[in-house]
């Protein structure tokens, strides 16, 4: 029994930080997505690839129970990014985008994986988004992310998207866009009167902020020295979120933090390689020790003084 | 008995933000610092005003046991800063610089206050730093502050200022500058090789950032809805550390860290109004009120499954 379904791209990426260069190595946000997702649930993907994809790259997955049904091959060629990063990682550079298979999806929901009890909408058009949302019955939990692009060319259709999902998970830039609130509270606020009860805002290397209508939440990023590649920590976060709060089978407010957390660690992993593959070799006892690690960078004790 | 001296500057600001305007009110980094470190222990303050300044201004420091006989007023004007900020309220746009009694400037550190345990170095002339370590004893903390200014134009001076103090209270931005590495916890290392043994990188909204020989501390900044002025933030940041610190007579990492708490929280308050005015005004109450609100901002109880 699935528990977490994700729609989304699983693509060829050509990268180049910094650090070093890589072409046409595997990627996509449904694929980041269920890589990091699968170390805590069973998942389902659906995407689109085309008839150059090399299945045989994504098998590993089945090992971890992830059901790949969904995954159609249609005629063409896979969806394609190609981007650069400087020393800001933050920042990523778009060199080109080839759509491809990706132009004409239109996603259809196996009838196994419509019975999921959580949904992650990874970053396509809304419109497609809107359409998933159609074929699925009444998941516990619908969680959307988006970009610029949507933001600006599809706002009125995003909005309708935003209208029936339970919580984003989007960077604080489109927050912002979105909210027209330069003030990431505010902003949170006004988005939740279109109906989500909860925002998570990514900041990067600066971590997280999740605003929900009772409490904000805090949470920094994993200290690295080394990042290698930021290519998909957006997706593998959300995966780590999403697959945390499946395997709860909760959303209460407690397990959304515990989720963020667990997300924060998962990409604090997938930054320090490129494509899938840090996440891909991964193991629950790195996840624990990081856990252990980054538990202690956020530790002061007690202020006895103010308590 | 003085705890805690700090030396740098008294001005009188003039300040636009995208929420208001104010002209020639009291700022300057020492005022900033004592304003918000008097809350925990006795400071003294060095500092040079010129004639047009209104002592009566900061006469209510007195009533906090500051020991203000370190302020000399010279021939002239006081310093002056006006700047302005955008939405973006986290990069500071400077107008005009009038250094007036800053320029000639020579700090003599009244006997009483040598004894401190306790200094701090805003941000003046590294040169000038360097002379009022010489007439110091043997504080059990030294904390420096800089600002690009002088790590492009006196990099010597201020590597030699670094490699006598104990730990530094820097902006992010320069913390890179200094140590021309772009990652933070890397910079870091890096200056901690010419003697300090904790680094402290602010990053406005983001929070701070705490590197030192054995560990890593993240302290997220207060969500805030309405920030009306950062100006000062950093200044009341030192304060609020320093002050702690200075108070608990110790510089354990557990006190370091809390001194981090301490000092984010009096940030968060600073921000809320123009000039001095917020922490002029605030009662130890709404500090403890406050830091409530914080940890549960920061607060995820325990993975079970990772512990």
């Amino acid at each position: 029994m699935i528990k977490l379904l994700v729609v989304g791209t699983v693509a060829y990426d050509s990268i180049e930080t910094p650090f070093g260069k890589v072409e046409n190595v595997l990627g996509g946000s449904a694929l980041h997505f269920t890589n990091a997702a699968s170390f805590f649930t069973d998942v389902g993907i659906v995407a689109t690839v085309g008839k150059d994809f090399n299945l045989d790259g994504i098998g590993f997955l089945k090992e971890r129970n992830v059901d790949l049904s969904g995954i159609r091959v249609d005629e063409g060629k896979t969806f394609r990014w190609e981007g650069k990063y400087g020393y800001d990682l933050n920042q990523a550079i778009t060199l080109k985008t080839e759509l491809n298979v990706v132009e004409t999806f239109k996603p259809t929901i196996p009838e196994d994986l419509k019975k999921a009890g959580f949904l992650f909408l990874a970053n396509i058009d809304p419109t497609l988004q809107f359409h998933v949302i159609d074929q699925v019955g009444s998941p516990e939990a619908i969680v959307l992310d988006t970009m610029n692009f949507w933001i600006e060319n599809k706002f009125d259709e995003l909005m309708k998207v935003i209208g029936r999902v339970h919580m984003l998970v989007i960077n604080e830039a489109e927050l912002r866009e979105i909210s027209k609130e330069h003030n990431l509270v505010k902003g949170a606020r006004k988005i939740m009167e279109l109906g989500p009860s909860c925002i998570i805002a990514k900041r990067g290397e600066y971590g997280v902020l999740m605003v929900s209508k009772d409490e904000i939440f805090l949470c920094p990023a994993f200290p690295l020295e080394d990042v290698f590649d930021p290519t998909g920590a957006g997706d593998t976060f959300a995966g780590g979120f999403m697959g945390y709060l499946a395997n709860m089978g909760d959303t209460s407010l407690e397990t959304v933090k515990q989720a963020i957390i667990m997300g924060s660690l998962m990409a604090s992993f997938n930054v320090e390689d490129f494509s899938i593959n840090r996440i891909k070799a991964l193991t629950y006892d790195e996840i624990k020790g990081r856990y252990r690690s980054f538990r202690k960078c956020m530790d002061f004790g007690d202020i006895t003084t103010l308590a």
